[in-house]
């Protein structure tokens, strides 16, 4: 039997573009000599929807697209995930369906048990969980269909879930498993989905086929990475990352096994790919070509610049120089000098007389107050307008640049520097956004090196540092890593060897600023615990604050 | 026997406030003769917790507060909520408990069973539910002890749950039922509760007693409304709405009956003292005392005004008057009157002087571009800057004062007109500001009558009315209300009558929209589907947009 695993990009309730692409992919397959071609998760109406599913409208069109797949079908098996009514009125209304679709027929459906409810996961909130479990039987052989976290329950210290889907499934002798998944990107999710491949593997002694998304749907990005494993728990095979991609196997071949085929997983490299991606999808999906950046001299802005030269080609990215008053000549050489190395349209904008203005403005109010926080914000907001000002004149999406360390413990104006359709870094600290820039520099200085080396500064005051107000960033990241990755609460963190002083208010600076968090821009995730959907705290709260 | 139901207004993480708060009111249910005294549901913490949940140190706190309150019960029964460690490996690591504390000792623990994973609430991302349900012996009476959503699966006509937790307890025949709830309000809510608690009453046929928080949580408002229900399916007593409230009760007499006391339930009033609180209770939770906002002369601002001094005294809100060379006269005069007739300070900036600066500073780049939305957005953005600087340099947060129709059709400016801390009316569509202003204006004008009669206007450009680019709002609201509350798709609105071309646009313009909700301030919540983490949207979907 030759399998053909689909790894391909959907779009979020684009129902006519998913499906022909697959109907696309289903004649690859064909061409191919597949026997049966596999897609991802929810693939016909991509993932993750989210309210959409609270629409009848929705599921309706989601019905209709497996209908032209059925229809699509003759001679060849089809798997694809969608959302599926649930007949029975108790429970949820919708299941989480794998369908096998063949000549026309529905083989079999079956719909998912273990409902990810954590971080960027809602599952729950929409589906009822699987309680019948029966493999597909298909040219002589018997699947066990599996959608995602089905195949997750196995091999872990702390499972989250109390019944193991698969587990039922093996009554019936399966020949081998199939699961369709849609797995978000983090930067070291690629070992932990093989580790988790292979915990079933060695488990049930048996070939598991895994087909995952690729492409970003706003901050959640998909890598693809999609697994063959033999039943010698062996990577048969693992696909690209953030590419699609059509790959036929042969069972044999793959139950024989012998074979690993296993990629590289470089942090700094992932992360990059990932970002780019997550660049131009969110462009390409809202149908946009442009972005506009604020180049400050400094490195965040300096690498997001040339990420989005990555994605978007350096003729659709234009960059503001805004400097102020407080602006070192080094900064506004440093930011002309990577505008030129990256051949990029550059405006440069004093925003001296803007800020006059509004201190003019004030004057009557302000009389007799000292320059503070309120007269740096007002420079960060008025270049936030000037920014937004050209987004709206010529429909550039404007980027954010704001680190994940800025952004923890709230290191940034809200409608100032925090303006942007899309924040590049909001889920990079500090430190991995030097790895970055020294990878993107690594053929060649794209990012001047002074931009690397020097100390970094808003300058939004004479003589200003970040270390005026935050711990060096080689510590703050590490307290950060801990608290936001790893939970460790103070305790933990104290006991981890960090100053209890410095904990108490890094953590309290964290806690105090989820005000700011609620309004930033959505974050391209790139670890396993980005801003955003996947974090929710509250902003009343008083904890630890 | 008599039962004390407390309804208070805990806060999230403050786990020293709210045990303080439970032990005085321990004493004063004491005091007044009472057996046994009820909180709410994850009182010790407060609710929702959300993500906080995550941390071990939390959860240690909340064990600290059950510690102190058992030590506390001696000679009286205490039902409190908390969260409880899941000792089982596999599962949740939490259980959402209700605990019944006598004596210094714990004589029963129920853990939560149905657990809310819609709208607002994400109770399976961090709860196990409940597989073991047994009452609780208590000074010879069986109490069926259950938290919140538990009783909430009995006499729907599409129940989310497949269980009904009190089903499996009534083998042990309690003599009557105590529920501990965080059942947040929306105006409708009171009137669906009371149904609620009478469905069970009715299939168990015992008295029912329900608590419920009061007070905001950001977003989320908590009306009380505590109930005790007699077998004859009465209400006997509903404690008062937004107030916190120790009352006793006499079971005999409860189980007797014959007392209906129902309050009632007027919608605008309800969603004017929803407001109030929750304003209140946004700066009480986070420390602030003072308000600033922007008066444009139009209803929206006028009556976040009136409302802002309620909550918080007029001499706590501060107000800006900012007009532009587009604001008529009488608009001026409109936002003054107002500030007169509430007695708050007021300053006039115009911002034209800025405009100015903003378009010399953006004159090389915009030659030959005719004026468009990038002015109207500047001049949002101006006012947006200067109110944020009055917020820094003196302390006051700044009130929203965008209205629900405006927010769903992207109807504003992001980083203009919709920055703000919290957003009072962003629940509210354009004809409910309207009934608001009237109900503001019962005992005698505050807002001026002009304000509430002249055709609602951004006054961005010459002649501007917002029926320029909208829908009168008669119209638009129910559409809104139809696609938003009711999750009514395309074809269904059709359907109801509403024109097919201005269905497609106003859905379509509230799907574009969805980036800028993604970083709107947070909207005080009082409909049953309000923006934000009730409502998730994905930005990049491609659904009819």
């Amino acid at each position: 039997m030759k399998i053909a695993l689909a790894q391909l990009d959907y779009h979020i309730g684009n129902f006519e573009g998913n499906l022909e692409k697959m109907l696309g992919y289903v004649e690859q397959a064909r061409a191919q000599g597949a026997d049966l071609v596999c897609f991802g998760e929810l693939a016909t109406c991509g993932y993750p929807p989210r309210d959409f599913l609270e629409f009848d409208d929705f599921i309706r069109r989601s019905y209709t697209s497996i209908e032209a797949l059925k229809a699509a079908s003759s001679g060849i098996g089809i798997v694809v995930g969608s959302p599926t009514r649930n007949p029975v009125v108790e429970g949820k209304d919708l299941y989480n369906s794998a369908y096998f679709l063949y000549d026309g027929e529905v083989l079999g459906v079956q719909h998912k048990t273990l409902l990810p409810t954590y971080d960027i996961f809602d599952e729950y909130r929409y589906f009822e969980p699987a309680t019948e479990f029966k493999t597909v039987e298909f040219k002589g052989k018997r699947i066990a269909l599996s959608v995602c976290e089905d195949i997750w329950n196995v091999g872990n210290e702390n499972p989250l879930y109390t019944i193991c889907p698969l587990d039922e499934m093996m009554a019936e002798k399966p020949d081998f498993i199939l699961n369709i998944s849609a797995s978000p990107f983090s930067y070291d999710h690629a070992a932990v989905r093989i580790h988790t491949v292979r915990a079933n593997v060695e488990r049930y002694k048996i070939p598991l086929f895994y087909t995952n998304h690729i492409g970003a749907q706003t901050d959640i990005i998909f890598d693809g990475g999609s697994i063959v494993m033999s039943p010698d728990g062996q990577v048969f095979d693992e696909m690209p990352y953030f590419e699609e991609c059509l790959r036929v196997y042969d069972l044999e071949e793959v139950t024989r096994g012998g074979r690993t085929a296993e990629q590289p997983k470089e942090k700094v490299q992932l992360m990059h790919d990932a970002l780019v991606v997550g660049i131009r999808d969110y462009f390409r999906k809202l149908g946009f070509k442009k972005a506009i950046l604020g180049l400050s001299g400094g490195i965040d802005s300096a690498v997001t610049a040339v990420l989005a030269a990555k994605a978007l080609g350096q003729d659709n990215v234009r960059v503001l120089l805004l400097p102020s008053q407080f602006s070192s000549d080094h900064s506004i050489n440093d930011a002309r000098q990577l505008a030129v190395n990256l051949g990029m349209q550059y405006d440069i904008i004093p925003i001296q007389p803007v800020f006059a203005a509004f201190e003019q403005a004030l004057q009557a109010q302000f009389a007799g107050t000292a320059f503070n926080v309120t007269e740096e914000n007002i420079q960060a907001r008025t270049r936030g307008t000037l920014l937004m000002a050209m987004s709206n004149k010529f429909g550039n999406i404007l980027l954010n640049t704001t680190n994940k360390s800025e952004m923890a413990v709230g290191y940034g104006t809200l409608y100032g520097d925090m303006c942007g359709g899309i924040s590049v870094l909001g889920d990079v600290y500090k430190m991995e956004v030097y790895a970055l820039a020294e990878y993107l520099n690594k053929d060649g200085e794209v990012i001047p090196q002074n931009t690397i080396t020097k100390p970094p500064s808003a300058e939004l005051r004479p003589d200003q540092k970040d270390t005026d107000s935050l711990p060096p960033y080689e510590i703050l990241d590490q307290v950060l890593y801990q608290y936001i990755e790893n939970r460790k609460g103070p305790r933990k963190l104290v006991e981890m060897g960090f100053d209890e002083a410095l904990v108490a208010r890094v953590l309290r600076m964290v806690n105090m600023n989820e005000f700011k968090r609620e309004q930033a821009a959505p974050v391209l995730r790139v670890s396993r615990k980005g801003f955003g959907m996947g974090r929710r705290v509250p902003i009343v709260g008083k904890y630890l604050s």
